[in-house]
Protein backbone atom coordinates (compact mmCIF):
# COMPACT_ATOMS: atom_id res chain seq x y z
CA UNK A 1 0.00 0.00 0.00
CA UNK A 2 1.36 3.40 -0.99
CA UNK A 3 2.26 5.61 1.93
CA UNK A 4 -0.76 8.09 1.36
CA UNK A 5 -2.96 4.94 1.44
CA UNK A 6 -1.63 4.02 5.21
CA UNK A 7 -1.13 7.60 6.45
CA UNK A 8 -4.69 8.27 5.53
CA UNK A 9 -6.01 5.68 8.48
CA UNK A 10 -4.15 7.68 10.88
CA UNK A 11 -5.97 10.26 12.57
CA UNK A 12 -3.96 13.29 14.95
CA UNK A 13 -6.19 14.21 17.68
CA UNK A 14 -6.01 17.42 19.71
CA UNK A 15 -7.86 17.43 22.67
CA UNK A 16 -8.68 20.56 23.77
CA UNK A 17 -5.64 22.61 22.73
CA UNK A 18 -5.48 26.14 24.27
CA UNK A 19 -3.22 27.83 21.67
CA UNK A 20 -4.29 28.28 17.67
CA UNK A 21 -0.48 28.33 16.79
CA UNK A 22 -0.15 25.13 18.40
CA UNK A 23 -3.13 23.73 16.09
CA UNK A 24 -1.04 25.18 12.42
CA UNK A 25 1.93 24.01 14.16
CA UNK A 26 0.41 20.87 13.87
CA UNK A 27 -0.86 20.79 10.41
CA UNK A 28 2.77 21.90 9.53
CA UNK A 29 4.20 19.30 11.51
CA UNK A 30 1.92 16.37 10.12
CA UNK A 31 2.25 18.03 6.44
CA UNK A 32 6.20 17.75 6.63
CA UNK A 33 5.47 13.96 6.81
CA UNK A 34 2.79 13.22 4.66
CA UNK A 35 0.11 13.00 7.41
CA UNK A 36 -3.67 14.18 6.42
CA UNK A 37 -6.49 13.66 8.93
CA UNK A 38 -6.25 16.21 11.87
CA UNK A 39 -9.07 16.28 14.91
CA UNK A 40 -9.66 18.95 17.20
CA UNK A 41 -11.84 17.87 20.41
CA UNK A 42 -12.92 21.37 21.80
CA UNK A 43 -10.46 23.66 21.06
CA UNK A 44 -10.46 26.83 23.06
CA UNK A 45 -9.60 29.24 20.16
CA UNK A 46 -10.56 28.27 16.63
CA UNK A 47 -10.37 29.17 13.92
CA UNK A 48 -8.08 32.05 14.59
CA UNK A 49 -5.10 33.88 11.86
CA UNK A 50 -2.40 32.93 14.36
CA UNK A 51 -3.19 29.01 13.20
CA UNK A 52 -3.08 30.00 10.04
CA UNK A 53 0.10 31.98 10.32
CA UNK A 54 1.91 29.22 11.61
CA UNK A 55 0.64 26.94 9.58
CA UNK A 56 2.38 27.99 6.70
CA UNK A 57 1.65 26.03 3.66
CA UNK A 58 -0.18 23.31 5.38
CA UNK A 59 -3.48 25.56 5.61
CA UNK A 60 -5.48 22.72 3.66
CA UNK A 61 -4.90 20.54 6.55
CA UNK A 62 -6.23 22.90 9.08
CA UNK A 63 -9.02 24.15 6.83
CA UNK A 64 -9.97 20.29 6.79
CA UNK A 65 -9.53 20.01 10.14
CA UNK A 66 -12.51 18.13 11.76
CA UNK A 67 -13.74 20.28 14.35
CA UNK A 68 -15.62 18.15 17.48
CA UNK A 69 -16.78 17.79 20.91
CA UNK A 70 -15.98 14.83 22.61
CA UNK A 71 -13.42 12.52 22.47
CA UNK A 72 -16.08 10.04 22.01
CA UNK A 73 -17.08 11.70 18.67
CA UNK A 74 -12.74 11.80 17.08
CA UNK A 75 -12.60 8.66 18.02
CA UNK A 76 -15.96 6.95 16.06
CA UNK A 77 -15.00 4.14 13.75
CA UNK A 78 -10.67 3.69 15.15
CA UNK A 79 -9.54 0.24 15.93
CA UNK A 80 -6.35 1.06 17.93
CA UNK A 81 -6.18 4.54 19.44
CA UNK A 82 -2.58 5.59 20.86
CA UNK A 83 -2.06 8.35 24.18
CA UNK A 84 0.72 10.51 23.96
CA UNK A 85 1.98 11.33 27.59
CA UNK A 86 5.52 12.77 29.04
CA UNK A 87 4.41 11.69 32.54
CA UNK A 88 5.43 8.33 33.52
CA UNK A 89 1.58 7.34 35.17
CA UNK A 90 0.33 4.89 37.79
CA UNK A 91 -2.12 3.58 35.85
CA UNK A 92 0.13 0.80 34.87
CA UNK A 93 -0.31 0.94 31.22
CA UNK A 94 1.66 -0.88 28.09
CA UNK A 95 4.10 2.50 27.40
CA UNK A 96 5.80 2.17 23.66
CA UNK A 97 8.42 5.06 22.79
CA UNK A 98 7.65 6.98 19.82
CA UNK A 99 9.47 4.53 17.73
CA UNK A 100 8.05 1.52 19.01
CA UNK A 101 4.44 2.87 18.54
CA UNK A 102 5.50 3.69 14.98
CA UNK A 103 6.50 0.58 14.45
CA UNK A 104 3.96 -1.00 15.83
CA UNK A 105 1.35 1.21 13.82
CA UNK A 106 3.68 0.37 10.83
CA UNK A 107 2.55 -3.08 11.31
CA UNK A 108 -1.12 -2.51 11.29
CA UNK A 109 -2.49 -3.05 7.82
CA UNK A 110 -6.21 -1.97 7.35
CA UNK A 111 -6.90 -0.61 10.62
CA UNK A 112 -8.03 2.64 11.34
CA UNK A 113 -5.58 4.32 14.35
CA UNK A 114 -5.85 7.51 16.32
CA UNK A 115 -3.00 9.17 18.29
CA UNK A 116 -4.15 11.48 21.24
CA UNK A 117 -1.84 15.04 22.11
CA UNK A 118 -3.62 16.19 25.36
CA UNK A 119 -3.52 19.30 26.82
CA UNK A 120 -0.45 22.08 25.93
CA UNK A 121 -0.67 22.80 30.32
CA UNK A 122 -1.88 19.11 31.57
CA UNK A 123 -1.98 16.41 28.67
CA UNK A 124 -4.44 13.91 29.06
CA UNK A 125 -6.71 13.18 32.12
CA UNK A 126 -6.00 8.98 33.50
CA UNK A 127 -9.74 8.58 32.02
CA UNK A 128 -8.65 9.80 28.36
CA UNK A 129 -6.17 7.53 28.56
CA UNK A 130 -8.42 4.94 29.45
CA UNK A 131 -9.78 5.12 26.62
CA UNK A 132 -6.23 4.34 24.67
CA UNK A 133 -4.87 1.13 24.16
CA UNK A 134 -1.29 2.11 24.03
CA UNK A 135 0.69 4.91 25.83
CA UNK A 136 3.28 6.97 23.92
CA UNK A 137 5.87 8.51 25.71
CA UNK A 138 8.58 10.60 23.75
CA UNK A 139 11.97 9.92 25.53
CA UNK A 140 13.17 13.41 27.02
CA UNK A 141 15.23 15.05 29.47
CA UNK A 142 14.48 14.61 32.84
CA UNK A 143 14.79 17.80 34.42
CA UNK A 144 12.93 19.81 31.64
CA UNK A 145 10.40 17.42 29.90
CA UNK A 146 7.94 20.38 28.42
CA UNK A 147 7.75 19.33 24.93
CA UNK A 148 5.98 21.87 22.64
CA UNK A 149 2.26 19.96 21.64
CA UNK A 150 3.44 20.69 18.23
CA UNK A 151 6.84 19.37 18.43
CA UNK A 152 5.71 16.30 20.50
CA UNK A 153 3.02 15.98 16.55
CA UNK A 154 6.30 16.59 15.10
CA UNK A 155 8.36 13.72 16.52
CA UNK A 156 5.64 10.91 16.29
CA UNK A 157 4.65 11.84 12.90
CA UNK A 158 8.48 11.74 11.85
CA UNK A 159 8.84 8.18 13.50
CA UNK A 160 5.91 7.14 11.54
CA UNK A 161 7.16 8.23 8.31
CA UNK A 162 10.38 6.61 8.79
CA UNK A 163 8.88 3.52 10.22
CA UNK A 164 6.76 3.59 6.89
CA UNK A 165 9.38 4.07 4.69
CA UNK A 166 12.27 1.64 6.76
CA UNK A 167 9.23 -1.27 6.13
CA UNK A 168 9.59 -3.52 3.32
CA UNK A 169 8.60 -6.48 4.12
CA UNK A 170 7.50 -7.06 7.09
CA UNK A 171 5.84 -10.65 7.65
CA UNK A 172 2.55 -9.81 10.04
CA UNK A 173 -0.01 -12.85 10.73
CA UNK A 174 -3.40 -12.55 9.30
CA UNK A 175 -4.63 -9.94 10.41
CA UNK A 176 -8.73 -10.39 12.12
CA UNK A 177 -10.66 -7.34 12.28
CA UNK A 178 -9.96 -5.74 15.51
CA UNK A 179 -12.93 -4.78 17.12
CA UNK A 180 -13.84 -0.84 16.67
CA UNK A 181 -13.56 2.02 19.77
CA UNK A 182 -17.41 1.94 19.94
CA UNK A 183 -17.76 -2.15 19.80
CA UNK A 184 -15.39 -1.83 22.64
CA UNK A 185 -17.29 0.69 24.62
CA UNK A 186 -20.42 -1.24 24.27
CA UNK A 187 -18.99 -3.85 25.98
CA UNK A 188 -17.29 -2.11 28.18
CA UNK A 189 -20.75 -0.88 29.61
CA UNK A 190 -22.22 -4.12 28.91
CA UNK A 191 -19.86 -6.13 31.55
CA UNK A 192 -20.10 -3.34 33.58
CA UNK A 193 -24.07 -3.48 33.89
CA UNK A 194 -23.65 -7.02 34.62
CA UNK A 195 -21.26 -7.37 36.99
CA UNK A 196 -22.86 -4.74 39.15
CA UNK A 197 -26.08 -6.93 38.65
CA UNK A 198 -24.58 -9.78 39.72
CA UNK A 199 -23.23 -7.45 42.80
CA UNK A 200 -19.52 -7.95 41.54
CA UNK A 201 -18.80 -4.27 41.81
CA UNK A 202 -20.36 -2.18 44.74
CA UNK A 203 -22.59 1.15 42.58
CA UNK A 204 -20.34 3.86 41.76
CA UNK A 205 -17.67 2.18 43.31
CA UNK A 206 -16.35 -0.46 40.55
CA UNK A 207 -14.44 2.10 38.73
CA UNK A 208 -10.94 0.44 39.96
CA UNK A 209 -11.85 -2.89 38.90
CA UNK A 210 -13.02 -1.66 35.79
CA UNK A 211 -10.11 0.15 34.43
CA UNK A 212 -7.70 -3.04 35.45
CA UNK A 213 -10.23 -4.82 33.12
CA UNK A 214 -9.98 -2.72 30.48
CA UNK A 215 -6.47 -2.49 30.75
CA UNK A 216 -6.63 -6.80 30.28
CA UNK A 217 -8.91 -6.99 27.34
CA UNK A 218 -6.50 -3.44 25.79
CA UNK A 219 -3.74 -5.47 25.71
CA UNK A 220 -5.24 -8.47 24.11
CA UNK A 221 -6.54 -6.47 21.50
CA UNK A 222 -9.65 -7.62 20.88
CA UNK A 223 -11.18 -8.76 17.54
CA UNK A 224 -14.63 -8.33 16.43
CA UNK A 225 -15.56 -11.92 17.19
CA UNK A 226 -14.29 -12.01 20.43
CA UNK A 227 -16.62 -9.14 21.52
CA UNK A 228 -19.49 -10.54 20.20
CA UNK A 229 -18.52 -14.27 22.45
CA UNK A 230 -17.78 -11.99 25.38
CA UNK A 231 -21.12 -9.96 24.57
CA UNK A 232 -22.71 -13.21 24.66
CA UNK A 233 -21.90 -14.44 27.73
CA UNK A 234 -23.03 -11.31 29.42
CA UNK A 235 -26.76 -11.95 27.43
CA UNK A 236 -26.50 -15.56 28.53
CA UNK A 237 -25.60 -14.43 32.45
CA UNK A 238 -28.17 -12.09 32.00
CA UNK A 239 -31.25 -14.45 30.79
CA UNK A 240 -30.46 -16.79 34.09
CA UNK A 241 -30.40 -14.07 36.61
CA UNK A 242 -33.74 -13.73 38.10
CA UNK A 243 -36.06 -10.75 36.81
CA UNK A 244 -36.15 -9.25 40.28
CA UNK A 245 -32.30 -8.51 40.18
CA UNK A 246 -32.12 -7.17 36.78
CA UNK A 247 -32.32 -3.31 36.61
CA UNK A 248 -33.07 -1.62 33.04
CA UNK A 249 -29.93 0.33 32.62
CA UNK A 250 -29.65 0.40 28.66
CA UNK A 251 -25.87 -0.94 27.30
CA UNK A 252 -26.91 -0.97 23.82
CA UNK B 1 30.50 9.39 29.90
CA UNK B 2 27.59 11.46 31.05
CA UNK B 3 25.09 12.48 29.06
CA UNK B 4 25.54 16.08 30.00
CA UNK B 5 29.24 15.68 29.53
CA UNK B 6 28.80 14.34 25.70
CA UNK B 7 25.39 17.08 25.36
CA UNK B 8 28.17 19.64 26.19
CA UNK B 9 30.26 19.12 23.30
CA UNK B 10 27.39 19.77 20.55
CA UNK B 11 26.73 23.17 19.65
CA UNK B 12 23.64 23.98 17.84
CA UNK B 13 24.23 26.79 15.47
CA UNK B 14 21.25 28.92 13.81
CA UNK B 15 22.59 30.89 10.79
CA UNK B 16 20.97 34.30 10.34
CA UNK B 17 17.84 33.30 11.08
CA UNK B 18 15.16 35.47 11.26
CA UNK B 19 12.09 35.07 13.08
CA UNK B 20 13.14 35.51 17.49
CA UNK B 21 10.17 33.08 17.77
CA UNK B 22 12.23 30.27 16.12
CA UNK B 23 15.12 30.90 18.50
CA UNK B 24 13.08 30.42 21.67
CA UNK B 25 11.44 27.50 20.36
CA UNK B 26 15.17 26.36 19.96
CA UNK B 27 15.83 27.01 22.65
CA UNK B 28 12.96 24.84 24.06
CA UNK B 29 13.55 21.78 21.54
CA UNK B 30 16.97 21.40 23.01
CA UNK B 31 16.52 21.86 26.15
CA UNK B 32 13.50 18.79 26.36
CA UNK B 33 16.20 16.68 24.76
CA UNK B 34 19.76 18.18 26.93
CA UNK B 35 21.27 20.14 25.02
CA UNK B 36 22.43 23.06 25.91
CA UNK B 37 24.66 25.25 23.55
CA UNK B 38 22.94 27.72 21.26
CA UNK B 39 24.80 29.69 18.64
CA UNK B 40 23.63 32.44 16.64
CA UNK B 41 25.27 33.71 14.22
CA UNK B 42 23.62 37.39 12.62
CA UNK B 43 20.18 36.70 14.06
CA UNK B 44 18.03 39.21 12.13
CA UNK B 45 16.19 39.89 15.67
CA UNK B 46 17.29 39.54 18.41
CA UNK B 47 16.78 39.37 21.60
CA UNK B 48 13.18 39.93 21.50
CA UNK B 49 10.65 39.08 23.90
CA UNK B 50 9.12 36.52 20.99
CA UNK B 51 11.93 34.40 22.06
CA UNK B 52 11.39 34.62 25.34
CA UNK B 53 7.66 33.16 25.02
CA UNK B 54 8.48 30.61 22.72
CA UNK B 55 11.58 29.46 24.88
CA UNK B 56 9.09 28.73 27.81
CA UNK B 57 11.36 27.25 30.65
CA UNK B 58 14.44 27.22 28.51
CA UNK B 59 14.99 30.88 29.07
CA UNK B 60 18.39 29.91 30.47
CA UNK B 61 19.16 28.45 27.34
CA UNK B 62 18.26 31.58 24.99
CA UNK B 63 19.76 33.79 28.24
CA UNK B 64 23.17 31.98 27.04
CA UNK B 65 23.19 31.30 23.83
CA UNK B 66 26.46 33.42 21.75
CA UNK B 67 25.80 35.58 19.37
CA UNK B 68 28.21 36.04 16.87
CA UNK B 69 28.99 37.92 13.64
CA UNK B 70 29.72 35.46 11.61
CA UNK B 71 30.23 31.13 11.00
CA UNK B 72 33.79 31.38 11.46
CA UNK B 73 33.72 32.01 15.21
CA UNK B 74 30.54 29.85 15.94
CA UNK B 75 32.92 27.07 14.85
CA UNK B 76 36.07 27.93 16.30
CA UNK B 77 37.41 24.56 18.04
CA UNK B 78 35.05 22.23 16.30
CA UNK B 79 35.98 18.93 15.27
CA UNK B 80 33.35 17.73 13.32
CA UNK B 81 30.81 20.13 11.61
CA UNK B 82 27.45 18.65 9.99
CA UNK B 83 24.92 20.79 8.16
CA UNK B 84 21.11 20.09 8.01
CA UNK B 85 19.29 20.52 4.37
CA UNK B 86 16.52 19.29 3.29
CA UNK B 87 17.39 20.28 -0.36
CA UNK B 88 19.09 17.89 -2.22
CA UNK B 89 22.27 19.30 -3.15
CA UNK B 90 24.51 19.11 -6.23
CA UNK B 91 27.65 18.91 -4.25
CA UNK B 92 27.80 15.46 -4.07
CA UNK B 93 28.24 15.98 -0.26
CA UNK B 94 28.21 12.73 1.66
CA UNK B 95 25.25 12.97 3.13
CA UNK B 96 23.40 11.41 6.50
CA UNK B 97 19.85 10.74 7.64
CA UNK B 98 19.36 12.43 11.01
CA UNK B 99 19.14 9.28 12.68
CA UNK B 100 22.82 8.43 10.82
CA UNK B 101 24.41 11.70 11.90
CA UNK B 102 23.22 11.08 15.75
CA UNK B 103 24.90 7.89 15.66
CA UNK B 104 27.77 9.03 14.31
CA UNK B 105 28.15 11.94 16.62
CA UNK B 106 27.19 9.07 19.50
CA UNK B 107 30.29 7.61 18.35
CA UNK B 108 31.82 10.30 18.41
CA UNK B 109 33.93 10.64 21.84
CA UNK B 110 36.21 13.79 22.65
CA UNK B 111 35.51 15.59 19.40
CA UNK B 112 33.16 18.96 19.94
CA UNK B 113 30.79 18.92 17.37
CA UNK B 114 28.59 21.90 15.76
CA UNK B 115 24.92 20.83 13.67
CA UNK B 116 23.87 24.05 11.43
CA UNK B 117 20.66 25.33 10.26
CA UNK B 118 20.14 27.43 7.94
CA UNK B 119 17.68 30.29 7.63
CA UNK B 120 14.02 29.68 7.31
CA UNK B 121 13.41 30.70 3.87
CA UNK B 122 16.66 29.32 1.96
CA UNK B 123 18.59 27.02 4.26
CA UNK B 124 22.27 27.51 4.34
CA UNK B 125 24.47 28.46 1.55
CA UNK B 126 26.06 26.21 -0.60
CA UNK B 127 29.11 28.03 0.70
CA UNK B 128 28.04 27.39 3.86
CA UNK B 129 27.58 23.58 3.42
CA UNK B 130 31.22 23.69 1.88
CA UNK B 131 32.27 24.40 5.95
CA UNK B 132 30.35 21.42 6.74
CA UNK B 133 31.94 17.73 7.20
CA UNK B 134 28.37 16.01 6.67
CA UNK B 135 25.49 17.08 5.59
CA UNK B 136 22.41 15.67 7.36
CA UNK B 137 18.87 15.18 5.66
CA UNK B 138 15.44 14.91 7.27
CA UNK B 139 13.34 12.55 5.43
CA UNK B 140 10.24 14.60 4.19
CA UNK B 141 6.86 14.22 2.11
CA UNK B 142 8.93 15.03 -1.03
CA UNK B 143 5.19 17.17 -2.12
CA UNK B 144 5.65 19.31 1.61
CA UNK B 145 9.49 19.08 2.94
CA UNK B 146 9.35 22.80 4.54
CA UNK B 147 9.73 21.57 8.20
CA UNK B 148 9.92 24.63 10.75
CA UNK B 149 13.46 25.47 11.85
CA UNK B 150 13.08 25.10 15.74
CA UNK B 151 10.95 21.55 13.97
CA UNK B 152 14.16 20.42 12.54
CA UNK B 153 15.85 21.07 15.56
CA UNK B 154 13.90 19.02 17.56
CA UNK B 155 13.73 16.06 15.35
CA UNK B 156 17.83 16.28 15.03
CA UNK B 157 17.96 16.93 19.10
CA UNK B 158 15.47 13.90 19.36
CA UNK B 159 17.72 11.28 17.32
CA UNK B 160 20.82 12.73 19.53
CA UNK B 161 19.05 12.04 22.59
CA UNK B 162 17.69 8.58 21.49
CA UNK B 163 21.46 7.48 20.34
CA UNK B 164 23.05 8.38 23.26
CA UNK B 165 20.32 6.60 25.35
CA UNK B 166 19.78 3.84 23.11
CA UNK B 167 17.04 2.93 25.52
CA UNK B 168 14.91 -0.18 25.97
CA UNK B 169 11.84 0.53 23.34
CA UNK B 170 9.19 -1.08 25.51
CA UNK B 171 8.53 -0.13 29.30
CA UNK B 172 6.63 -2.83 30.48
CA UNK B 173 4.81 -1.40 33.84
CA UNK B 174 5.94 -2.28 37.13
CA UNK B 175 6.17 -6.36 36.42
CA UNK B 176 3.43 -8.09 38.17
CA UNK B 177 3.47 -11.58 39.01
CA UNK B 178 1.95 -13.63 35.80
CA UNK B 179 -0.39 -16.24 36.76
CA UNK B 180 1.25 -19.47 36.65
CA UNK B 181 -0.21 -21.98 34.42
CA UNK B 182 -2.08 -23.82 37.12
CA UNK B 183 -3.75 -21.13 38.32
CA UNK B 184 -4.53 -19.96 34.75
CA UNK B 185 -5.70 -24.03 34.26
CA UNK B 186 -8.04 -23.49 37.45
CA UNK B 187 -9.57 -20.26 36.04
CA UNK B 188 -10.08 -22.30 32.50
CA UNK B 189 -12.19 -25.11 34.28
CA UNK B 190 -14.01 -22.03 36.55
CA UNK B 191 -14.82 -20.38 33.11
CA UNK B 192 -15.94 -23.82 31.52
CA UNK B 193 -18.49 -24.60 34.03
CA UNK B 194 -20.20 -21.01 34.62
CA UNK B 195 -20.41 -21.01 30.81
CA UNK B 196 -22.12 -24.67 30.62
CA UNK B 197 -24.35 -23.41 33.89
CA UNK B 198 -25.59 -20.14 31.72
CA UNK B 199 -26.10 -22.93 29.22
CA UNK B 200 -23.91 -20.05 26.66
CA UNK B 201 -22.16 -23.67 25.86
CA UNK B 202 -23.91 -26.22 25.17
CA UNK B 203 -21.71 -29.66 27.24
CA UNK B 204 -19.49 -31.14 24.83
CA UNK B 205 -19.87 -29.08 22.08
CA UNK B 206 -18.10 -25.79 23.54
CA UNK B 207 -14.37 -26.72 22.76
CA UNK B 208 -14.10 -24.06 20.13
CA UNK B 209 -15.05 -21.07 21.75
CA UNK B 210 -13.29 -22.37 25.01
CA UNK B 211 -10.35 -22.37 22.72
CA UNK B 212 -10.82 -19.18 21.28
CA UNK B 213 -11.43 -18.00 24.68
CA UNK B 214 -8.33 -19.32 25.73
CA UNK B 215 -6.09 -17.76 22.63
CA UNK B 216 -7.91 -14.12 24.41
CA UNK B 217 -6.76 -14.47 27.79
CA UNK B 218 -3.32 -16.18 26.60
CA UNK B 219 -2.47 -13.02 24.64
CA UNK B 220 -3.05 -10.86 27.63
CA UNK B 221 -0.84 -12.72 29.48
CA UNK B 222 -3.03 -12.41 32.95
CA UNK B 223 -1.00 -11.82 36.36
CA UNK B 224 -2.31 -12.94 39.44
CA UNK B 225 -4.38 -10.69 40.56
CA UNK B 226 -6.07 -10.63 37.24
CA UNK B 227 -7.17 -14.43 37.81
CA UNK B 228 -8.41 -13.68 41.31
CA UNK B 229 -10.46 -10.65 39.82
CA UNK B 230 -11.86 -13.22 36.95
CA UNK B 231 -12.66 -15.71 38.65
CA UNK B 232 -14.41 -13.77 41.72
CA UNK B 233 -16.92 -12.79 38.91
CA UNK B 234 -17.12 -16.31 37.99
CA UNK B 235 -18.28 -16.74 41.55
CA UNK B 236 -20.55 -14.12 41.82
CA UNK B 237 -22.31 -15.50 38.93
CA UNK B 238 -22.63 -19.18 40.31
CA UNK B 239 -23.83 -17.04 43.50
CA UNK B 240 -26.80 -15.77 41.59
CA UNK B 241 -28.36 -18.09 39.62
CA UNK B 242 -30.92 -20.06 41.15
CA UNK B 243 -29.74 -23.23 42.88
CA UNK B 244 -31.40 -25.63 40.71
CA UNK B 245 -29.23 -24.63 37.68
CA UNK B 246 -26.09 -25.36 39.07
CA UNK B 247 -24.84 -28.94 38.67
CA UNK B 248 -22.36 -30.09 41.30
CA UNK B 249 -19.00 -30.28 38.95
CA UNK B 250 -15.80 -29.45 41.45
CA UNK B 251 -14.42 -26.40 39.47
CA UNK B 252 -11.39 -25.80 41.86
Amino acid sequence: MALVGIFSQIRIVLVNPSDPGNIGATARAMKTMGLKHLYLVAPQVFPHPKASVRASNALDIVAEAEVVDNLEEALQDCHLVFGTSTRERELNWISLTARAAAKKIGEAREQKIAILFGRERCGLSNQELQRCHFQITIPTNPDYSSLNLASAVQIVCYELRLAFLRKTEIRVPKQLALAKVEQLEYFYSHLNTVLTHIEFLQPFRGQQIMDRLRRLFSRAELDETEVKILRGILSAIQKKIPKKNVNENSYD
